[in-house]
């Protein structure tokens, strides 16, 4: 397993790369380039060749973008980011503005030259982002224009890794649940065109039964495919990652093809209704099956509700993936209850304490992100990732928070725990018994057919807006089956969101608390929307959540006269729950510290 | 008070109207016509001259379209009008169809004829809705043409009513609580255009602080005005509308002109940034706007969100209309509870009785809506309006649902009660009970700013869900002041909502539980947000609800031991109100019930 407690990239990457790169546009004739942080797969984690705006900015967060001119630049961050892209990035040459608040469609408004031309690589940008950027441009009378080879990846030239190339394998039926030919066959029926152009990581992953290592922490392959409606499909990957057997598996009706073939693949679809997403697929195909006079259907990519709502086969996985994850939970949280009192570790001994144990767990092919341990105040930055710059010990009176998780064969777990060292103190704990209780709320919700997560999302928040106090990010996200750990299209937050709970759609319940420069609070759970129920007395079948996480929450941080009884007895029986799932499975003394923490409240 | 119980369409419309509609299309060269049930103005309630899909089909729900082709013709509506369409419409001039599947886009896409040409009126339709309705005309080798002259409307000729022309009189400042100049300077520096193009009725309304009566039950004149950025405008109502002193209470930065010198103004547009809202007006304006030569900004009307978030002094109006429309429902409620259980009212009667109280209040300029009382099976339907043909007398042993307001000079009213009339069954006291709980939870809320209804509408749900039970329709709605009864942009339902609620907006509060064919229970108070206000050991200032009709909700209705104590103490604070604000101004005998019916739960 990959450890990382460093950041790559540093601030003297733009001395280096911004002329390298001004000297490649000025060879192309372009004004100014677009560097999004996005790659040509849309991957929330890129792999490290992919990371061109770290490359010419040296910024490595997780979203952002750059624009480039002959004589200036900007890097643009969320909230998220202002701290971190300080370090990062050199202000004597990036400008440093917000993506959020008129972001770069309104530098380029306000900043561009009239006549200017700004170049962009169309496989790196969405259609929709295109459309403003474009408009913004051409409100201040410059020019976007597409390049055919991105001066970027030319200055980067050599010393620029090479692409991911991890074999790519089967999923067998017995994690999967469903073969390849019937799930074609199936959206192939529903899909509403005569063809699909799929081009998401998790969707190639899933549609096609297999797995591969090209994205950080997620076994996902890069690639695409095209879906004819008879279930027919034609497969684009890199062939040094094709492994024997690989053909057999995916059967006649698959053709394995290199991705140098996917352009007049798609030119071949003349004439042809072909359903695209625009949320996953770049303006390039677009453009590109609009030349070719294919009449394109904009739509959601079809694999991706199926995909979300996961068959019993994945969800029974799930629980087994969760049950074996929680003997390393256990074990980490007797080593914090133990020795981790009497001698606080610092964040990164926690974090390689937790990933060696989970290591040793059957199944466990990697962690499913980087572990976040967070002491004291660096736990009150909810996307706090430990560095070894940044790295704290513990010590009494104070919180430690963990955030990590496991990619196992049977399914993608994600836990927050936080525990106390030492005493903890009043506000501690009634913060932890909020928060709590709106994680009860969420996971104790029935709710009908059709309510999406943005409905349900603030009683998870209630018990902290009572006394005044929110967190700034979303209850749940989506988890793939041994896919990305962040995996859409519905969610449980605040924004809006189109897409109703489903039977099988897994979602992580993380409410929290952050208070700056001194602690943080998050306590995470992954649930499972269960079959629709007839409630007795009840007209309309109601859907639920199952928990799927089995670790203890630490009681020493719950203030017991604050949750009402309904809580109580929830709390209870999922202790109970742990104490049978994981206590026979754990050493000895594990066991009785466990009897202990699951103990009524 | 007009009275209605009465639908003014029937069946026969279509017979005799479809042929002079037809013949006036084959006069255009029109293959084929649609019919939206929207007019130029895109209000809810349409002045009769503007139905046109009640002349030609004779359907009067509040939603709608037809399509009329040279040989057959179809009539679209949602759920709510599936009964009353077919008591309305001939089926064998009307195929029906839903409105909301597929609708009307599908329609044409699957059954225009290659080549046919199908006509439009501009006027009548979005800018949103026209694309859908092009592209799929498009796709079955159709044409969408705009006309000229509307030929429905020739069709119709000498028997068209004429267009409304109430008078416009000033709203004073004693309940508008700005002057039109503060808010046109104001709007005018932060609207980002040069120009604003407002043609929504109660914006004119807001903007200008006048009143008017082109609309049903809504004091709101038909018009259209252009905001210039330094807080001139030119106002366009028909000089039969003006009255005497009008002019000077607009003052000289505002011109009054004729609705004929309209597109000169938009043309003289030319080279402006222009505001127009996609939502309010129709494609015409866009498309006179795009020749005219202006550059067009899509965006929110901008008096919607300053009307929305009412100041002080219209508060304060609310709460003394409410104050005032209290007396009315407290003696209605009364002669519900002594006559009304000896002597059953039927619907006409209850919702009669109930007009006549409210016409003795003070200030009363009109109801808000006309009165719905629901008794039986009748109260099912969440939409329900009695008519003489409808018309169902309560009974011991059910329950009688009445939902009604008033229009104030200071504020506009809207309730809902149900009283049990006899003795309650068990089921009725569960349902009522639950629908309360909900009730109080929204009432109580506490939430940050930012928040949107969608985030706070399943609250209200919650004790239902509980249950196995819901109710299909939004969980509250804006009310204007001394405006309509209905008004955005904010919103408290399942469907999502961008409008985050702020302080000022009034939204109703009325969850619901519907038993087809037996009856029908919703609670509906108005409450208005509150100020941001610190909450001690909190962080962020919270919003919640201030809670303005006043009105005991029946007792022997509620199951005490279903509540939870912060409920009852709501619900007693609630009584103890409603007796200190409605008592000293009632008659002797309903002060005495009003005592007894806000006693402690």
């Amino acid at each position: 397993m990959r450890q990382s407690f460093d950041e790559s990239a540093d601030p003297s990457f733009g001395r280096e790369h911004l002329p390298l790169l001004r000297a490649e546009m000025a060879r192309q004739g372009l004004d100014g380039f677009l560097v999004p942080h996005e790659d040509e797969h849309q991957n929330e984690y890129l792999p490290e060749a992919n990371d061109r705006l770290a490359w010419v900015s040296g910024f490595t967060g997780s979203a952002g973008a750059a624009v480039v001119l002959k004589d200036r630049a900007a890097v643009f961050v969320d909230g998220r980011y202002t701290l971190q892209v300080r370090e990062q990035v050199d202000p004597g040459l990036f400008e440093i503005r917000s993506l959020t608040d008129g972001g770069v469609p309104a530098f380029l408004e306000s900043e561009s030259a009239p006549g200017a031309v700004i170049g962009y690589d169309p496989r790196l940008h969405s259609p929709d982002d295109l459309y403003h950027l474009r408009t913004a441009a051409e409100r201040a009378g410059a020019r976007l224009q597409p390049v055919e080879a991105n001066p970027l990846d030319r200055a980067w030239g050599a010393a620029r890794p090479p692409q991911p190339k991890a074999p790519i394998v089967p999923h067998p039926i017995e994690y999967a649940g469903e073969g390849s030919a019937d799930k074609r066959r199936r959206l192939g029926e529903t899909m509403g065109a005569e063809a699909a152009v799929i081009t998401a990581a998790p969707s190639i992953a899933w549609l096609f039964n297999v797995r591969g290592g090209d994205v950080r922490r997620a076994p996902m392959p890069l690639g695409q495919a095209i879906l004819n409606k008879d279930g027919t499909a034609r497969l684009f990957l890199d062939p040094e990652k094709v492994t024997p057997g690989l053909q057999a598996w995916l059967g006649n009706a698959v053709s394995l093809e290199p991705p140098e073939a996917l352009p007049a693949a798609l030119d071949a679809l003349k004439g042809q209704t072909v359903l695209v997403d625009p949320q996953q697929s770049s303006d390039w195909y677009f453009d590109r099956l609009h030349r070719a006079g294919a009449s394109v259907v904009r739509g959601m990519d079809p694999c991706a509700l199926p995909r979300a709502s996961k068959n019993a086969v994945e969800v029974e996985g799930a629980r087994r993936a969760h049950a074996r994850d929680g003997i390393a939970m256990a074990r980490f949280l007797y080593w914090l209850a133990t020795e981790g009192q009497t001698n606080p570790p610092d964040e990164i001994e926690a974090a390689t304490r937790l990933e060696r144990l989970r290591d040793q767990i059957p199944g466990l092919k990697d962690i499913s992100f980087d572990t976040i341990a967070g002491a004291l105040g660096n736990a009150a930055q909810p996307h706090y990732h430990p560095t070894h710059k940044s790295n704290t010990r513990a010590k009494p009176g104070t919180l430690l928070l963990v955030d990590s998780g496991g990619q196992y064969l049977d399914g993608t777990t994600d836990i927050t725990r936080v525990v106390a060292i030492g005493e903890p103190d009043d506000e501690m704990r009634d913060r932890f018994t909020r928060v709590l209780r709106g994680h009860i709320a969420l996971a104790c919700l029935r709710f009908p057919a059709g309510t999406t997560g943005s409905s349900l999302d603030a009683f998870a928040r209630l018990p902290l807006w009572q006394a005044g106090l929110d967190y700034d990010h979303g209850t749940g996200h989506g988890v793939g089956s041994y896919l990305s750990v962040h995996e859409g299209p519905h969610r449980i937050a605040k924004a809006a969101n189109f897409t109703p709970l489903r039977p099988g759609m897994i979602v992580s319940n993380e409410p929290g608390y952050y208070k700056s420069g001194e602690y943080g609070i998050r306590i995470e759970n992954l649930q499972v929307v269960t079959e629709p129920e007839h409630i007795p007395g009840g007209e309309r079948p109601m859907l639920g959540f199952e928990t799927l996480t089995v670790a203890p929450i630490d009681r020493r941080l719950i203030d017991r006269d604050l949750l009402e009884p309904v809580e109580r007895a929830w709390l209870d029986a999922y202790h109970a729950k742990v104490l049978a799932v994981v206590g026979p499975h754990v050493e000895p003394e594990v066991r009785a510290w466990l009897a202990e923490a699951c103990a009524p409240i």
